[in-house]
């Protein structure tokens, strides 16, 4: 497993407008492979074609025994990545937001996407905050490939949402670019002590190699057998990850990770699957930005399948636990994993459409409450909810776990999701009546928002 | 191993003062059994009569493979239990010393030592911080047996280091007393946001009852078959542990944590192991701090084996290692563990010194910095360090670990080791001829202070 994830070789990007130069380049050798696997689609169990996985469970039960495995792998991508969604429509009229006027429609038609998706890759990439992973060359070869795809998607969403924080806040990010020895590299975007943003994280990542022999016995040790071609299993890992801490306790964190794995075996057929959420923390209850939140979340679910929201709403709640705390991290959102089907083309259009929804979600919450005044107390209490955040990240969060664990890493990658301060208080516990359990009782009874 | 850890009934116990009325109480079920167990010295190995363990492992390579879950097991009481060292009479003289002038001498002569130990054992109960967790008269009845002696020495360790600490802080501990409903509890001293200490905690517990069939078999599959009376295996874990977190930044951070084991045999038989340590973790690199805190180290260790200082100071370079930074967590100290030889006369006496060090290994530091000026870029780098003790508590720290997978513990005694307040900077990397990047280097590449 250790070849997954990312390299300490960082190079950073003073300039992210004068990259055009860079572009051009060779094709690599180990770039990523991708065509539709139909055959899969028998993996998937229950209404929504996925399975869910509850915590500290690497796998997951499959029918047939063909799968568990799989699931881990998956989520080492979701660790070897990390995730964004971007929606460039929307970010123009983000000021206009009003108190109890947050959009809640997904924005761009399919139509309108099909033809964003063909237009010229360079041109495209302009509106990156890097140069993509892949050369541009070899994205533009590979244009059809959902690797290409991902990758255009993955930098989309980071270049959309960095912007978007940019423009609220009025900092910029740092853009640090990086490579992993054994193919990829990644795009760490970080905003630290800004007016608005505490510290705020973008990062996108897109490795490939091969499986290692150990990580290939452990697959087969778990239930299918995957063959490789002379003992190696070419894979390919990419995806956007995002956690962006305020300083108002008043704004809520948000989290996202939109995240893609394929995998080749011996006879050239190759398995495939999407993972991804967001999912918010804030520091008091509100029922408008809970609902707002969710809301938007179900509207981009329910245009896929409409067992996807309450399906991977539930899941959410379940892996966002802190379970030595009994409570979950916040009031959740959605997560999912291992999604193969129905088809690869509409796994990536559900996929895209979550990714968008990040800024709507997200965005109109934060100008709500720009200007809410907050106290010491206050203050202190979001200091409190920071420290539950470390815990979850350092104590459960399988990503950070596995990109800890493996030799290699770019730790600041991994560990840029901790926010810039966290307290611990011996036994501290609100007084009954106040809005800091209020706060609690939701963590410790997950509620439906909608 | 779901039944080592402790219960969340808590009762605090307002005055200490007080207790002596609770003193009295009937036999209970469950209470720790001792005796010396001449055989088990045949697992000891190399000169110190110890095995080492490298972080990560459970268990240890043992002569003749008798041996390696019992190492999961010392370290499953080091987290169940957690750890202090008390010297009564160094404290009168702590306030006179100055600069340079730090004492490396374990003050109490043996016969001293073995005096005290035959006191009135109600008498000595009367200088803690609580009743112990025995009661009374049960320790009196089993006044020769090793757990009412480990007990004794965890509690005296408890009170004259939360004593020592007082004196310098002018504030007072928190006293909270808890139950486990399996059998046994704790004693959890709290000082939070004191004069001196940013948060200081010193925890003893003594927990006793069945190994799990689980817990059994898991010994079973790592090595030495432990059969048990109807499956059921008897044991008594405990010890006494604490982290020192002081404002300033030029006081360093000091943990120590010293613990006693025993699992009944179907026969009858008794294994038992003691396990411990005492680690600085200084934000800035003082070579007369490090000298006199390894140097007073290894006075004790060298009045009972002339290996166990070198020995036991590597183990402890190796344990307290932040592996996906690249660094020690601080600049080390001692460190052992399944410490079962030569006899358990000795071993307990070599605890005892141990335990005796940690006021003169710590107290003439806090002293001596006690007035020292210091900046807010000192207090930053304070708080980044601090990060890095919660990656290392919260990532790698075995009792911690075991704690929190352990339902029914009392989360807030394992996780009082957390700094009140920590820093996680993207990147963060202190500039070439710093002290902050002499620190780095120490942590980096550990040294020898003697």
């Amino acid at each position: 497993m250790a070849t997954l994830v990312f390299l300490k070789n960082t190079t950073k990007v003073t300039s992210r407008r004068c990259f055009v130069s860079n572009l051009k380049g060779l094709l690599r050798a180990g770039e990523c492979h991708s065509s539709p696997s139909p055959h899969m689609s028998s993996w998937s169990s229950r209404t929504t074609g996925v399975r869910f996985m509850s915590q500290g469970t690497a796998g997951r039960t499959s029918a047939g025994g063909r799968s568990s495995r799989r699931g881990a792998l998956a989520l080492s991508g979701a660790a070897a990545v990390t995730a964004t969604a971007a929606v460039a429509g929307l970010l123009a009229n983000v000021n206009h937001f009003q108190r109890a006027e947050m959009a809640t429609v997904v924005p761009r038609a399919a139509e309108e996407d099909k033809n964003q998706e063909q237009g010229d890759i360079l041109e495209r990439c302009q509106g990156f905050m890097s140069p993509p992973v892949t050369d541009v060359a070899v994205l533009q070869a590979r244009k059809g490939e959902m690797c290409t795809r991902m990758e255009m998607l993955i930098m989309e969403t980071q270049a959309e949402f960095c912007k978007a924080l940019e423009a609220v806040d009025g900092g910029t990010f740092t853009v640090d670019r990086w490579e992993r020895k054994e193919g990829g590299g990644g795009i760490s975007c970080v905003m630290q002590d800004g007016e608005v943003f505490e510290k705020a994280g973008v990062n996108v990542s897109v490795v490939f190699g091969n499986l290692t022999e150990e990580a290939a016995k452990q697959m087969r040790s778990r239930g299918k057998v995957l063959k490789g071609k002379d003992g190696k299993l070419p894979f390919c890992a990419m995806g956007v990850s995002s956690v962006i801490h305020p300083k108002n306790p008043h704004i809520p964190t948000v989290h996202f990770n939109y995240r893609y794995f394929e995998i080749e075996e011996e006879d050239g057929s190759k398995q495939w699957w999407f993972g991804g959420g967001t999912d918010l923390t804030p520091i008091y209850v509100n029922q408008e930005d809970a609902f707002h939140f969710h809301n938007t979340l179900k509207e981009a679910c329910d245009k896929h399948h409409s067992q996807y929201y309450p399906d991977f709403k539930k899941w959410c709640d379940r892996y966002f636990y802190v379970r030595h705390r009994g409570e979950t991290r916040g009031i959740g959102g959605i997560f999912f994993d291992d999604l193969d089907g129905p088809s690869q083309e509409e796994a990536f259009g559900f996929v895209k459409s979550c990714a968008r929804t990040v800024v709507p979600c997200y965005l109109p919450i934060v100008y709500k409450h720009l200007q809410d005044p907050f106290t010491d107390e206050e203050k202190d209490w979001q200091q409190v909810r920071r420290g539950r955040y470390v815990e979850f990240n350092l104590v459960y969060d399988r990503g950070v776990k596995f990109g800890l664990a493996t030799p290699g890493s770019r730790i600041e990658s991994i560990l840029m999701s901790l926010p810039l301060t966290a307290r611990w208080e011996y036994m501290h516990e609100p007084a009954t009546g106040t809005r800091e359990a209020e706060m609690l009782e939701v963590l410790r009874n997950p509620k439906e928002w909608l």
